[in-house]
């Protein structure tokens, strides 16, 4: 029933195209789920892609559109006029489908293919829907929806839904509303099958419904719809009334693209970038991060240089350089990044800043201590000068201290000043503690090899 | 309609609880969402959390275990006898949530909590559902929901669907299945809605449905529901009979701790931990991590020692040493996380190993050049040493290249012997990575400030 694709499918298929075979062809992408026609786009030239687009399904072809890669859609749609695009795909999509595909086009196009929408209703609630921030509930959100008056009967109730459903793929959720459109609350689908046909819909619906604002961060409503196990969500405006809703499906979107955010954060990756990517875009986002990371090891160099006198005098020092810098850029990872990740999943808990960095330090210290001991074992074994050993030791604890304060007070700051915390886990912190962390290590190393000759 | 817990919340409830006063904690819990009073029970003491918990909504109290988190559940349930926990919990929760809960008990609690179970039938669902493996489809599905057969009427499937409603808390896909209990399509809610009472299942049911088999594992569970935005799926056995379906709201947990654990490895942190779990959970979570990077430390210190009379001659060796790794470190855990993320979200395209490698090769190659022409100017310009110059120059590019193919390859290479790729990108690859250019920029410097002098 489901679909992988592969090298050898692929070979088929290409073979298929270059014959020009369309018996071939549609054999193949027969039977197929939009989302693997897609899947299978997104892998040949556009040449290709236009060629099986063709003779596709014509119902599928909207399907196949909103699940391709944005920027293979993006020059798939740069082939179409706005009147074609307009009634051979967007008639077919749902609003928030076709509001996110007519937000990528330029300004000039949207209003061509809006211009050519046949449906008014439809189209009006694209341009209302392309005012909301794509980043907020309103962005999420489609204005398909079944909704129900709170004085209607069962019955009645039943064949509004009956008309309102030839508009919606799958009912989910039956919305209640007041005379004002304000939502008051939801109707379960299995009251309604278990209800008599003459009680009133205020007399058997669930008050106690959870909404979202318009303007709620996305991230926001994927937290709501998380916690409250939530497949779908009803929106409302600034007094209440009833906009659109938002189903999971879309949220878990949301939810992968900021944890792939973060995770491309620390990793020191920027923009949304795929092995599969052109070498030209992996590069573009990979150099910036790279050049901190260098300009971090020009002034480290900087710090060390500082020291030359000690170095040549005592050479052991160097030893350790990578040693201190690579703990101590551990420690601080770790710390900003349970920061981070307790920010984002909000379950960073309710005490203050103060005894957040009370309780790093706690960790810091018996880290530090069990480390530097271990680390002086092993220096005094392999008969290390005393003050090396002395030196390397104390250094470490400090740094792991350091860095760790540093790696938790960083990211709580940036989020209390409206900046994205997850920047506090990239090259930046790493290259500040390793630049403090050398300061540290050779002001120590230079005292205790000056106070032991 | 939404709570938002803050410390003047947790302030009054704890003084409410203090003073044995139930009109208070019932007037602050009262109206609560089940999510909601499982957080405001993670936040209080486990004595504090049982004061709550006998006082609110009875119908609520299987609902809030279920959210609570796994060891405050764990402690809390140690309070209970098997009897009340089926009794009071077990009696009213989905069969999935039940068998998850029941499946942190000690083996032989969980005899005495199954024991006690006063519906045999759901007794024995639980009994079936823990012989699946927790990270399969079968250990996230549940067994409550509505199917029917395909050669029943419109009117009897309303009927049928009336009585197994009961058991289901929401009704968002309806099964069709054969004689033989074999999954063969689902009926929108939709349709039957709009289709006449004497019409046949069989006419109207759609066939193409995903299914998945109970022994597939949760992450593909996950990217299959993803793929094909689905809000449930339903599971099967070998043989295609229907055994239960998965909502995506266990879905999204599955995914949120796949990107959680990716996210924790690479900051160099093992075992599901948050900044409020105790001191002794975070240190133990964090130093085996540290250790690992302090043996790479220790190694380096070997390697730079084995260039001890280089040292002595050129002290300005060490100044780059920092820069080196550094470099080294983030070009190599840039290409391992574009792997790791490529193979856990199944775009890493189709391409051959040794293609990927071709392609990470121009990409360090490009990104090489710029960075060491850029710091040959910057030495040049402060006037170091020729020598010193070209060394730091060439090794960085050496550096980026080794560690960007070495970081590319190893998560290929575990994920091919199926050890989870993640693992190639923690302190491991770093501390490798650091090793390794520490050992080509000190060969190279050896060289030419033999050449140059």
């Amino acid at each position: 029933m489901r679909f992988e694709l592969t090298r050898d499918y692929l070979e088929k298929l290409r073979q298929g195209i270059e014959a020009n075979d369309v018996k071939i062809v549609k054999e193949l992408t027969n039977d197929l789920h939009p989302a693997d026609i897609a899947e299978i786009l997104d892998e040949i030239s556009i040449d290709e892609a236009r060629f099986v687009y063709l003779h596709i399904d014509k119902e599928f072809g909207s399907d196949v559109l909103v699940e391709m890669e944005e920027d293979v859609r993006e020059r798939f749609l740069a082939l179409l006029s706005g009147e074609e695009i307009a009634s051979v795909f967007i008639d077919n999509m749902d609003s928030d489908d076709a509001a996110d595909i007519i937000s990528e086009l330029s300004e000039e196009r949207q209003e061509e293919v809006l211009s050519h929408i046949s449906d008014i209703q439809q189209a009006g609630d694209i341009v209302d829907l392309l005012n909301y921030d794509e980043d907020t509930a309103g962005g999420l959100m489609a204005t398909e929806l079944i909704s129900v008056k709170e004085n209607w009967t069962v019955t009645r109730c039943l064949d509004e839904i009956r008309i309102q459903a030839e508009e919606v793929d799958e009912i989910f959720f039956v919305y209640v509303v007041d005379e004002k459109e304000t939502l008051i609350g939801t109707l379960p689908l299995k009251k309604l099958l278990l209800a008599n046909g003459n009680t009133l819909i205020k007399d058997i619906f669930d008050g106690n419904v959870i909404s979202v604002k318009t303007d709620m961060d996305s991230e926001d409503v994927a937290n709501v719809m998380e916690k409250y196990d939530l497949v779908a969500v009803p929106v409302v405006d600034g007094i209440g009334r009833l906009k659109g809703r938002i189903t999971i499906d879309d949220v878990v979107d949301v939810i992968k693209e900021e944890a792939e955010k973060d995770y491309q954060m620390i990793s020191g990756i920027s923009g949304d970038v795929e092995h599969s990517d052109s070498i030209f875009q992996l590069t573009k986002a990979r150099i910036p991060w790279l050049m901190i990371g260098m300009s971090g090891g020009v002034l480290a160099a900087l710090v060390i240089g500082g020291f030359e006198t000690e170095l040549a005098l005592y050479p052991q020092l160097a030893f350790f350089i990578t040693l201190i810098t690579a703990t101590g850029g551990n420690a601080g990872i770790q710390s900003s990044s349970i920061i981070v990740q307790g920010l984002a999943s909000k379950t960073i808990g309710l005490e203050s800043t103060t005894r957040k960095l009370i309780k790093e330090l706690s960790i810091a210290l018996i880290n530090g201590i069990i480390l530097s001991t271990l680390l002086f074992a092993y220096n005094v074994l392999v008969e290390h000068p005393m003050a090396l050993s002395i030196s390397v030791s104390l250094a470490l604890i400090t740094v792991i201290v350091v860095a760790s304060l540093f790696g938790t007070f960083v990211p709580l700051a940036l989020n209390r000043i409206k900046i994205d915390p997850a920047v506090a886990t990239g090259p930046f912190i790493t290259t500040t503690n390793d630049v403090i962390g050398l300061f540290i290590y050779f002001w120590i190393g230079k005292y205790f090899f000056t106070v032991f000759s």
